[in-house]
């Protein structure tokens, strides 16, 4: 992962051969003191866990695709939970047929670059738990 | 929906279930004196009404979707027409196989949370409808 | 192209009929020296070339779809490579049976109307070419 701040609120990165897209924006957000924001990026994954969620049965169903895959839109927001950065992240990503696959992001991993605008915020926003949707909510 | 400012320009919403898209980001702006701006979200909806414009005979084919849905692109802008809030916005949906449904957004119905960044951005862009395209383009 | 200037960082930029994506924003950004920055639309194509990279053998494949086409989303960013505006954009597009379908932007051709928020940053990020990954990373 390499990145650069571009003003106070913006950052440019871009995630290498190999690099976790949630696993490498949390490792930035922790190393630049990033609490609170959203980010785009657009790119290519070599593998996608992508998940959806059943709100009847409080499941998260998920698949793994493994193909070489244009990442055509990926958005996701930077919040707190516990007092660690949590990120949810959803993304569309499509084959060499141009067909388009979506979900929740769970994990991807990068097979050539991907580049990511952060916008970063001041404040603080977390979340808690909600037992009767199942899913960590902004507390707003 | 709840929501909380952050700053001067940035919003952070959450619609809660049974919440519409568009009627609640438009009752946002209203509340807020929002009269320009742009959103993206995530989340998931249980309804969800897509449209498809042909130009050629100036109309709207539209299809509504009733299933558990990601939302995984929620994109539009936020400007006025004839003194009231205006919204266009565009979606992309995906199934339980991860299937990406597109279009132009009607309106759409959370099933468990959604989770908007809206930007607020000071000025006014009008709209005016345009006979030959047969929409209501930005007054630029 | 019409734009218009909100504030220091942002303009809304409309595309009309047969205006092309690339070429349009392209245009826009020397015309009023964006050298750096991020964009986000909505709309709608008469005609898009989607691309797809295979990093195994570093070729682009491609496939125009001329369709009457809603743009689900649109994300690009802006940065210069030998001293000349360098636009990269992922799309996805759907049809009339609200299939979605996406790619790395090469090309698109306005049938209706385009909306695009661009936000200017301040600065400058290049691009190299990469031998390895055949293609223009950026420089950070």
């Amino acid at each position: 992962m390499k990145f650069k701040q571009i003003n106070e609120n913006n950052f440019m990165i871009r995630l290498e051969i190999g690099d976790n897209i949630i696993e490498s924006i949390q490792k930035f957000c922790k190393e630049n003191n990033v609490n609170l924001g959203y980010f785009h990026g657009l790119g290519a994954v070599g593998k996608v866990e992508l998940a959806h969620y059943r709100v009847d049965n409080k499941k998260y169903s998920s698949e793994i695709i493994e193909d070489a895959l244009e990442i055509v839109s990926l958005h996701g927001n930077i919040t707190t939970m516990d007092n660690e950065i949590y990120l949810h992240s959803h993304i569309v990503v499509s084959n060499d047929k141009m067909q388009a696959f979506g979900g929740h992001l769970k994990e991807a991993t990068i097979n050539a670059t991907c580049e990511i605008v952060l916008v970063s915020l001041k404040g603080n926003i977390n979340r808690f738990h909600n037992e009767e949707i199942g899913l960590n909510l902004l507390d707003l």
